[in-house]
């Protein structure tokens, strides 16, 4: 049999544009010869829909689209992913499903068994759990269909509590009483840079323990915070990865499965390639599938404002990205210069504005209010939110997206204004870590300079006040990370970071910091997902508790 | 049996502050003569936690604190509610379950059968299901302990693929077959003005159809968003509410099932009596618990400022509300002259900062890049920005909490600035149509001129430009809200909402404002619930979608 992989980037709700791109994939493996191609989770609605799915008329959509898909299956089959509801005696519910289609018409539906409820996912909040098994018999082959999740019941979590003891059922063990010839797992898996091979050794696990050779599926482009990173795989009965696909982009492949032919795998990165890339992808898919097309940010000569513009150029092109310098009295002389060559060295515009005159027109208006009182971070905050007007006044005026250049340590202990610097319609480092931006720039200047040597040498400071320096209020950041990652990640208490041999009161108050700030995340823009715990819908934390 | 009803207000986490407190009730119920003391769900930790629960330490505080408040039960028996861990073969999970305590230990522990995952809820996420099911002997009586949702199997839900059609089990009718004297009910459900009296009568329906008299404790105060108003009941056999305890506060009731006494229900209120009170507690509790006393808001001399202001120094005191009036050239004379006279009528201390000499000195840098441009949103964005600047500048000086005064119809539509007049700590007004705004005036007004009669009836304007009114770019609010109201909480496609009578193009319209919207509403200040369906965590919709 002739297996095409179909590895696509869709568009949530989009059900005109999923479905061309999905006929399209049809037609070619068609043209290839294959038998049977195969999309990915949820591939007709794009993966997640959310609360969308408890809208009726969503769900019809969802439902002609399928038929629609289905008419265009002749001399071929396709599995794709939807929504399906489920009438029974008590209403409707939905399950999670794959269609199996041929003939022009909906052959078979397996539903998802096992639906995730652990950080960024919530499949429970929409979904019914499958309670029926049985394989699809297909040109003398019978097909084992799975959806993600289905093949992760024995994968411990990070949380100590975890999610999957609570599976009562295993589908590859009920699956598996059909004896099926090949197992096909339709995913919506997002990257995280310390997920490393996890994946592909689950499904090697499963391939193993089953003796039965695995079509995985994955999709590739961004959701908002989510980045799908694709890098779909055959396995085959001994748990050997013999092809992978693609990662970060859209690819397409076809196997016959008489002759699988020699090993093709991806190039092996690091974790700092892995971020750059899902970052460009982040924030490349952010803009195309929001209609945009132009960025602007405030270039400070700091290194964060440097990486993300380097990224937004990568892209969205550079004649598509605009800086915008905008020094205070505060302002050291060469973070005007650091910033003005980062813009020559990236080919950008750049446009400078000193905000000394708004920021004393402000203090001016304040003085009556605020007479008597030593100046502080009511101050410092009024610098920060000028910057923060103007380049919003920029985005709207010209249709920009403003992207917001804050990293995930300084988000995690609230190093930022809000309403300030910490406005943006998308936070491309909000889940990087500050050593980890120290990385990138780096592997960014890994050909010619790029990012000034100066920006990524000097000590970085908010420079909100004379001779500032982020030491002054914080560890160094090799320490500070470390305490995070224990802390946000890790889930480890503070005893237990202290225990890594670090002080128990710094420990502690990196961790009231954390605790505190959860006021300002909650008005934080999206942040790109890149870690296994980001900021964001992937960690509930309660604003208001005393703990 | 002599049995207690403690209706108290918990904080997230606070494990002595919620001991101290049960422990005090404990004390005064065993005064009072009473065998059996029933506070609410999760009364040890607060509801709801949502990923503390994921923390070891949080989970072993939270058992060490039951135990400690078993040890104070002597000679009486008390219900708690506390997260507990459920060892197996495979690891540990998590339980929400309602310890029996009694002779100074915990005698057995009761868990939730169904997890509620829809709107608000997040159940799920962090706890299994019970499957176990057994009643309590205690002095002759034969108890059967259940949790909130457990008793609401059978009520449909607003979403068409309703959650509770895919409860497998019904609790009720397992706990029946033990033949209970009696059921107790311990509750975490949050207010909203259309639930009715929704759960009276799910109570009464159980009642009935099992003949069996329901204790049902629900806790009381807001935690973030969520606003809990008490109103615990004892519903008899019949289904008769019989007692009724205090709505939005803190009650106590001793009653003895062999001689109940009278009846005792709470006055009646209408909706909007119901969210004044609702949001002054959310108020209250929002800065109580977060360690704030003060409050500062902008004054604008329109309605939602002028009623913000009236439900803060309800909930806080005159004395520690502030408000800053900042007219720009295009505010009339009347603003500044209602918001004078509500600060007056309120009592509150009130400032003026003209914002023209700001908003004039940021044009003037903007214009070598606004060049040629016609003056439009980036120009009205950058007043509602300058007074955004000016409030947090207050707020940071003087450690105040600053309101936010933005209406549900404008939330929806996205009629506001983002890090404008959508700043704030806490949305005060955000799940209020501006219909009820309206109506919410005249009930602050029902004994004296609180809110300027004409703040109520001049047309609503944003005054961003000359001569600017709502109605010039939305709907009358009395229509605009009818659509929203079909849209957000009837979840209506377009088709049902038109065939009301509303122009399908208009409709259309106003559907567009609320689903382009999102990015805004994503990076909103928590907003007190006070429907059945608030914009924040309870609504989830992607960001990035085409539909």
């Amino acid at each position: 049999m002739k297996v095409a992989l179909a590895q696509l980037n869709y568009i949530i709700g989009d059900f005109e544009g999923n479905a061309a791109k999905i006929i399209g994939s049809i037609e070619k493996a068609k043209n290839a010869g294959a038998d049977l191609v195969i999309f990915s989770e949820l591939s007709v609605t794009g993966y997640y829909p959310h609360d969308l799915l408890e809208k009726k008329e969503f769900i019809h959509k969802a439902e002609e689209t399928v038929k629609k898909i289905a008419a265009s299956c002749r001399g071929i089959a396709a599995v794709v992913g939807a929504p399906r509801i489920n009438k029974n005696e008590r209403g409707k519910t939905l399950f999670n499903s794959a269609f199996f289609l041929t003939d022009g018409k909906i052959h078979s539906a397996h539903n998802k068994t096992l639906l995730p409820t652990y950080d960024i996912f919530d499949e429970y909040r929409h979904f019914e759990p499958n309670r029926d098994f049985g394989v699809v018999e297909y040109k003398g082959k019978r097909i084992a269909i799975t959806i993600c999740e289905d093949l992760w019941d024995e994968q411990p979590t990070a949380n100590e509590f975890g999610k999957n003891k609570l599976y009562q059922v295993s589908p590859m063990e009920e699956l598996a009483k059909f004896q099926p010839d090949f197992v096909v797992n339709i995913s919506a898996s997002p990257f995280s840079y310390n997920q490393k091979n996890w994946r592909k050794d689950v499904l090697a696990t499963k391939a193993q323990k089953y003796k039965l050779p695995i079509f995985y599926v994955n999709q590739t482009g961004a959701q908002t915070e989510l980045i799908f990173d694709g890098g779909s795989v055959f396995i085959d009965e001994q748990g050997e990865t013999v092809k992978e696909m693609k990662y970060f982009e859209e690819d397409f492949l076809v196997l016959d499965t008489r002759n699988i032919g020699e090993k093709s795998l991806q190039r092996e990165t690091d974790h700092i390639e892995k971020i750059h890339d899902a970052l460009v992808l982040g924030i490349r898919d952010y803009f195309r599938k929001m209609g945009f097309r132009q960025a602007t940010l405030g270039l400070s000569g700091g290194i964060d404002s440097a990486i993300t513009a380097a990224l937004a150029v990568q892209a969205l092109g550079a004649e598509n990205v605009r800086g915008l310098l905008m020094p205070s009295k505060y302002s050291s002389d060469h973070s005007v210069e650091d910033a003005r060559q980062l813009a020559e060295n990236l080919g950008i515009r750049s446009d400078i504005i000193k905000i000394h005159n708004v920021v004393d027109a402000f203090e001016k208006e304040l003085a009556p209010l605020f007479n008597g009182t030593p100046p502080g971070i009511a101050e410092e905050n009024i610098q920060a939110r000028a910057r923060g007007i103007y380049l919003m006044a920029l985005s709207n005026k010209f249709g920009h997206i403003l992207l917001n250049t804050t990293n995930k340590s300084e988000c995690a202990v609230g190093y930022g204004t809000l309403y300030g610097d910490m406005n943006g319609g998308l936070a491309v480092l909000g889940d990087v870590y500050k050593s980890d931006v120290f990385s990138m720039a780096r592997f960014i200047n890994r050909n010619r300079e790029i990012i000034p040597e100066n920006t990524i040498i000097k000590p970085p400071s908010a420079e909100l006040r004379p001779d500032q320096k982020d030491t002054d209020s914080l560890p160094d950041y090799a320490i500070l990370d470390e305490i995070l990652f224990s802390f946000i990640e890790q889930n480890l208490s503070p005893r237990e970071i202290a225990a890594k041999g670090f002080d128990p009161q710094m420990v502690e108050k990196v961790i009231r910091m954390v605790n505190t700030n959860e006021y300002k995340r909650f008005q934080a823009a999206p942040i790109l997902r890149v870690s296994s715990k980001a900021f964001g819908f992937g960690r509930k934390m309660p604003l208001v508790a005393r703990y």
